[in-house]
């Protein structure tokens, strides 16, 4: 790819280095720029396995990244004019998440984000987790987050330009401009 | 795709816009055509989270289908004359599900089944869930289960001519006449 | 394919056909050698469950393979000099759950393996599983080794020359030579 398109997803599981192919991506296109890609932390630092799992992401990263930190207003941040730099949402399972503690509905505040993402110009690269590819989970607020991350995930698919499944740091493209269906 | 081959096998996680891909295919093929396809439905409703369900799967599929509703006897639903209408049975995962519940043989039900599509002459569309790709279960009754629908899964792939695994709503193609291995 | 690379990876789900899918590639290259395949086995045969299973791959896998038990120094067996004949190591996930039961250091284990892989020549195939794609475990020591098994498969995927992900029996490319990035 020479260059990103506006709106990108990446997908997979814990631990499959989602976070570190948007990272790969981005450092493609914003290498030798003048200004520094834009860094969307969702995640909450609630407790010390979170802290060292944060910290652990900020190393890898490396410096030349501006971090904005929005644990539940994404497309408030979005609506920002970040002047054509390449942001990157890490990660929209964590803001799922810190919207289902807080008891907010999470299709309304779904749909906003799907139209914050369509009117934001880009181009913008979306981190999430699929949850859905083990046995049905026992509690029923377990199930409910499945289904809003399994809906989330296919609505921001649908208006993406590029989709990728990651597995043991290796994608697969699922949607892009040059993909010829089989 | 131009037309359906005799037997499809569509797979995914738990929301991940399998049913809607498989109704997509079907529709592709189906339309102009003067007869309905037909939806089998396997699934059981045992409570308002699963009515609720139900009743978001019909409104997304449409009118224009005939729907036989069949918890058990895929194999006896499989066999009778459809005259050439493209088959959606939906979905293979509840239907283990629900000769689990009733304590019948997961791997003589699945010999049946899969002999079922082997004589049905299609163009039949099997949805089913992959289960396997979480920590293992803690309970040997999900560890059972999640075994049986892998090896249904697997004996399902190869006696279709196209299997598909979806996430996010798109497609990557495991087995087609067409795809060449690299 | 018409040889093996030095170091190949099969992910995949509880039940995916993985360790048939490596068996089949190996049986591949290893028809009319006149020394048989290696099979290294790392499951500890703790309860009934696991006997079981055992004995299903075995039967699987049929005779003309030197089996190999080593549930913990894998890179101890790694190290001998097999004369090129092909080595399956089934699997990593229950060999990294044996260090994790131990208490050893999953980190330090998993450097080490990766280190006589690539120190081996091979050929070698490696079965593991992917866990990270269900919902997030509720103990902390499942989540603990969801991270560790990510990280693995990460680390070794980046030293395989071909890896592939598979699903109900059928393999999708993620790494090979004559694959095309999109």
């Amino acid at each position: 790819m020479s260059a990103l398109p506006p709106l990108t997803l990446i997908l997979g599981g814990a631990r499959s280095g989602k976070s570190r192919r948007a990272e790969t991506l981005i450092a493609a296109v914003a290498s030798g720029a003048a200004v520094p890609p834009v860094y969307i932390a969702t995640s909450q630092c609630f407790d010390a396995e979170m802290a060292e799992r944060i910290a652990l992401h900020q190393q890898q990263r490396g410096a030349g990244w501006e971090t904005v930190e929005e644990p539940l207003d994404l497309a408030g941040v979005l609506g920002r004019d970040f002047g054509g730099r390449p942001v990157l949402v890490d990660c929209l399972t964590l803001w799922l998440t810190n919207h289902l503690l807080a008891d907010h509905d999470l299709e309304a505040e779904s749909t906003a984000l799907i139209a914050a993402l369509q009117r934001c110009g880009g181009p913008v690269i979306c981190v999430s987790n699929e949850v859905g590819l083990g046995i049905v989970p026992d509690n029923a607020l377990a199930r409910r987050f499945r289904d809003a991350a399994g809906r989330l995930n296919q609505a921001v698919a649908a208006v993406s330009q590029r989709v990728e499944f990651v597995a043991a740091g290796l994608p697969m493209v699922l949607k892009s401009p040059t993909l010829v269906s089989l």
